[in-house]
């Protein structure tokens, strides 16, 4: 393995000391790049960029050519766990993504298995060690799932919902059931990522997008529980280094504390938490990946610069700081200002993490 | 005037004893009610249910016909004041709300001026004095309006929003002219409600729906400074009694301890705030409304009693909670799960208002 040239992403999970602070944005490979679009159109779709190993690291890559990142991340999907299982998934233009087969019933519940990574989703595994080696050491990579919970939303419901009925109705009416689906998910989730680290993935995230519509309760016991389970079961150290979890519950700002006894390394944050709040929660127990307002990138530079240096100042002196968006980029940005929200993180940071003598 | 016969819900909003916690439901008259549908056939299409007082009475008093609730909610729609500048409202089946005219551009926001109710608005005001006669003091009636950011997204974006993108980029790009639109629309909701409390609203709601959406800090400017300007124009006596305010941001359980500082007497709360934690923020500063799941009312009767008491547990003894769903009732619901919903209420409620001896 090559060494790898900048680790401030991986040193900062750990909240140890770096010189300024990481950043990296979700959907980071994403339509708001021209480069990406015109490696889409060659694809044809989304879901054949997302399958084709070479595709899927040349897009992963294109953010890094463009900017200094300090992370890149694994170009897939959310859902492939789900359509490994057997689902179907597709995407409508302008409706998001689909599942032909959603689960409904106990009988549909039943027939779902644990997957077995390699053997259903060669193409991602492909996909983590072709970048890996293409990003030779330059930063490390972040593998990815989504959580059980989030994924469970789109196979109760068949794709994106506003209010969660058919999986709240499930949830609420047939507990049992709806365990018996999250825990079949948390096993998947737990060999997928595992797979991901023994393929090259330096750190993981578990995207719980749809965690915040629940309640403090029920995300307990549908959401955070089963993440707990997935934390309990990853390969801790891999190339004689620690793999940091990050746990991502968006809308989750009121449940920090809870989330943060996971054993999970950091947590993601979205722009409704103060950054400054959230450190005082969490203590010392785990890092904070956050939390821009993606929508500010549509503001000019410098109202961006100004957005980076309140949320550095609300963080703070010391470390355990990886900024972040608070949800990915949308494809509506000018590139030029994600770059100037990149600069002006290593830029502004510096003074953060100098040591007072 | 007559007497109020039942006036537990203005008592829990001022904190003092009551026999049980009084409850109501966001959009206790809707779709979920056949006799609503029957009304809204007559009236041709929600507009004109709205734009009728005596039809909006009747579908105002038809919730209290079937359920033992403690208030009654005038009949109407948050953007009417939008409309009323002009703004040409209409419902597009399936798409929510649209407006004709948005405002986009300085010209367009220049082009806007202060309400006036009585003189703009006349059919809600002889709403509110027609539902209040016609109540004859069974329960007390409640006033509302939106708050000027949620008017505001509206207004901008023209209807319905998922990433609020034109409202954010005017917000963070040209603030002052956000904050022209908003204060006209701070001034606007005041005359607004004082004209509907002088009618005969015995409380008002702001409806801060999309607060929510917004960053911490950007919430204090674009959606609270203007809520705390218009708790601070409010009629705050009528009829010799109070006029309570309840501020509702939804998504809003973040920033509790601000909104609990702008004067207002309660703070509606979604279902991701642990009511019991928000008690401890808020302290005896404010009273709490809230806060189940609606989609809690899809399951069995059963379970919705026991997610009532859970919530109830999660308050404790002692004064200062109407009980109300996070967000309002959906078409979907059986209207006998609304009634277990409120009876469940009532009946669980009893004893943790007696005074222990």
């Amino acid at each position: 393995m090559v060494e790898l040239k900048n680790d401030r992403f991986l040193r900062a999970l750990m909240r140890q000391p770096v010189d300024m602070t990481p950043v990296w944005m979700m959907r980071q490979a994403g339509r708001y790049l021209p480069e990406y679009r015109e490696s889409r159109g060659k694809a044809g779709d989304f879901m054949a960029l997302c399958t084709n190993p070479e595709l899927a690291c040349e897009v992963t890559l294109q953010p890094l050519e463009r900017y200094p990142l300090d992370a890149a991340i694994l170009f897939s999907d959310i859902l492939t766990i789900p359509d490994a299982m057997g689902l179907g998934l597709y995407f409508e233009t302008g409706e998001g993504p689909r599942f032909r087969k959603p689960v409904r019933t106990e009988a549909d519940i039943n027939c779902l298995s644990v997957i077995d990574p390699e053997q259903d989703l060669p193409y991602v595994i492909n996909a983590v060690s072709t970048i890996r080696r293409e990003l030779n050491g330059r930063v490390p990579l972040i593998g990815f799932s989504g959580s059980p919970w989030t994924l469970a939303t789109y196979m109760v419901e068949g794709g994106s919902s506003r209010d969660f009925a058919r999986c709240k109705t499930m949830a609420y009416n047939q507990p049992e059931l709806m365990h018996q689906l999250l825990d079949t998910l948390a096993k998947s989730v737990i060999v997928y990522l595992n797979a991901q680290i023994k393929a090259g993935a330096q750190a993981v995230q578990i995207f719980d997008t749809w965690g915040g519509a629940l309640s403090h309760s029920a995300y307990r016991e549908f959401s955070l529980q089963y993440m707990n389970q997935i934390v309990d079961g990853l390969i801790r150290e891999n190339e004689g280094r620690q793999v940091p979890v990050i746990l991502f519950t968006k809308g989750g700002g009121q449940w920090l504390d809870d989330i943060a006894n996971s054993g999970c390394h950091a947590l993601g944050i979205d722009w409704t938490t103060h950054i400054g709040n959230a450190r005082q929660q969490v203590g010392d127990r785990v890092a904070l990946q956050g939390n821009m307002d993606p929508a500010i990138l549509r503001a000019s530079p410098q109202r961006i610069r100004q957005e980076v240096a309140t949320i550095l100042e609300q963080f703070g002196s010391g470390e355990g700081h990886i900024f972040n968006l608070g949800h990915g980029i949308t494809p509506d940005i000018n590139p030029d200002h994600a770059g100037a929200f990149i600069d002006a993180v290593h830029e502004l940071s510096v003074k953060y993490h100098q040591k007072s003598n």
